[in-house]
């Protein structure tokens, strides 16, 4: 099992990643192939204490970086001897079994779609974070990869991570909600009205347990382990969760620093404290896949650090080493709605 | 000032309104007139220990109730005696400044557009509920009165909203932003990218205080007075916002259950947990106007307690109060999009 690491891409690059990368090859066992400007690597790696290659570690050389500011679209393109585009063709070549990066989204999806290709059958790739939920984690797809939707896209979205959370929640029969504004079916706007029943079909057919609409709260309790949504509405869903934790945190901190008495308190809880801020932070899940394409491409978030890092891989080891994408291969039939939307 | 109250709508009807509207009425000084079943109010005013109706207080007779399985496009023309149709036929009569009711909020929003009538010029009325956010609250809308949208309706939104945000907010430049997937212009589905430059020439004329896009964890963390959504994302974003809010108070309440140690730092913390389990309170901020409507409409949430009743009312007697509906009255032709979208 190789994973294949940009080196370059993220805030805290190329420190964090390679940092992060070695870990997942000391304690996962892993083998990692860092791609990226030799010399900055070999830099980051004495940063970090690392004097020669570990065994199980290799360097593919690669001169330019993707930076925020390049079109996303054409990033990929127009640079290709950056460590994403030289990553992906690795990926591509079969040179290593799955891809991180913390680089450009879009950059990224653009490539992934373009040079690794998609799913013969699925129409647009979709990006499926975990999010936590009471009780535990829920698969949320599309999270921000496609604006714009057509029910096809939306029914091939609840397959590709209602197939993923079966992977990766090691649950049977993931419970598959529509992320709507009310549970009845005759709730929401003309997409969800046309996508609700090709659901129900898929349901009847015992393809996929689909329990119905869900809204934002009954998500947020667990009432879902897949929560299917446009790419803008799944967004705002995601952004809204991370900014209410933020205020919540940034609210229980001022609660703790009132006073004396609370200050004590603060530190009688500290142990719960740095327990409950691990619910809601972004470095434990590691990244987020990009469901659809033909090989595990993870896109660990820009501000990463090395722990995040070493999730992002541990996830694509765990992606690489799953049967997932031959189980949509398996199920390509019953994605396709009837009058063809576009060509695939 | 005299405000007109549902008392038999919202799971607590009628004692926790009867309850909340004889506060409001002893607090804020206001006139209340409550509509509904005569013998049910009096009872609930008896649980309450009021043995006679206080000075300002009157009650209408109403036999029928609107329940939440009638059907809320026509349940207040079917049930032409319900205490919701009751008291927005005397708020179109003018018989009070105001209406609140915690009753179905499909049949309100029908009786209100049909009954009580937009304001002319105004395609659609909205929801528009005051969001906690980091710093203070902004106003969100529309939060679910129109699924589907129109790039004229959410230039509308913005407008109704500013005005709105302007006379509650106490904000003389209300900052408006678009809730949208990433905060350059040209991210986004085709409705958020068709109302951007409508949203920026109302800002070059001086008329709205746009700040372009902003994402539902900078909505948060308080970069907006106003934020526009069409229907069906802004209540993806509230209840999400509510879900989030519960996940943590839940994980909180687990945190200071953990042991003796932390049970102990909990009575230390007691009135902080008090303060902050306000912040994220619907019971605190009352109702939801309806904006739009040419008369003052108040939906109380559902499960109202007579807390958020007397809330309610507050709301209500300061939108009646306000110069508001002359105001978007004054503004109307600048909310109009030269391409008519619909009749209005």
């Amino acid at each position: 099992m190789k994973i294949i690491v940009d080196a370059m891409g993220g805030d805290n690059a190329p420190g964090a990643i390679v940092e992060g990368a070695l870990q997942a090859n000391r304690e996962l066992g892993v083998d990692i192939l860092l791609v990226g400007r030799t010399e900055a690597i070999l830099k980051a790696m004495e940063a970090a204490d690392v004097k020669e290659l570990p065994s199980g570690v290799e360097i593919h050389n690669a001169t330019e970086v993707i930076e925020i500011e390049d079109d996303a679209a054409t990033a990929f393109k127009k640079k290709k001897d950056s460590s994403m585009t030289v990553g992906l063709t690795l990926l591509r070549d079969g040179v290593g079994d799955a891809f991180v990066s913390a680089g450009s989204t879009g950059a990224l999806l653009s490539g992934s779609t373009l040079l690794v290709k998609r799913i013969r059958g699925i129409r647009r790739a979709a990006m499926a974070p975990t999010a936590p939920v009471f009780g535990g984690r829920a698969i949320l797809c599309d999270c921000g990869a496609n604006a714009e939707c057509t029910p096809e896209y939306l029914l091939q979205f609840a397959y590709l991570a209602s197939l993923y959370a079966q992977k990766t929640l090691g649950v049977a029969s993931p419970r598959v909600g529509l992320l709507n504004i009310g549970s009845e079916r005759e709730k929401g706007d003309s997409l969800r009205l046309a996508v609700y029943p090709l659901l129900e079909e898929a349901h009847a057919a015992g393809r996929i347990n689909f329990i119905g609409n869900i809204e934002g709260n009954t998500a947020m309790m667990g009432a879902a382990d897949v929560i299917v949504a446009d790419g803008y509405s799944g967004n705002i869903f995601l952004k809204s969760v991370e900014g209410a934790g933020k205020l919540m945190a940034k609210e229980m901190k001022n609660m703790f620093m009132h006073s004396a008495k609370t200050k004590v308190a603060a530190l009688l809880m500290k142990e719960r404290i740095a327990e409950f801020k691990k619910i809601l932070d972004p470095n434990e899940v590691g990244g987020v896949p990009f469901l659809g394409i033909c090989k595990p491409v993870i896109k660990a978030h820009g501000s990463s650090n090395a722990w995040a890092i070493r999730n992002a891989v541990r996830q694509a080891r765990d992606f690489a080493q799953s049967t997932y994408i031959e189980d949509v291969q398996a199920n390509i039939e019953f994605m396709k709605v009837s009058v063809p939307a576009e060509n695939a």
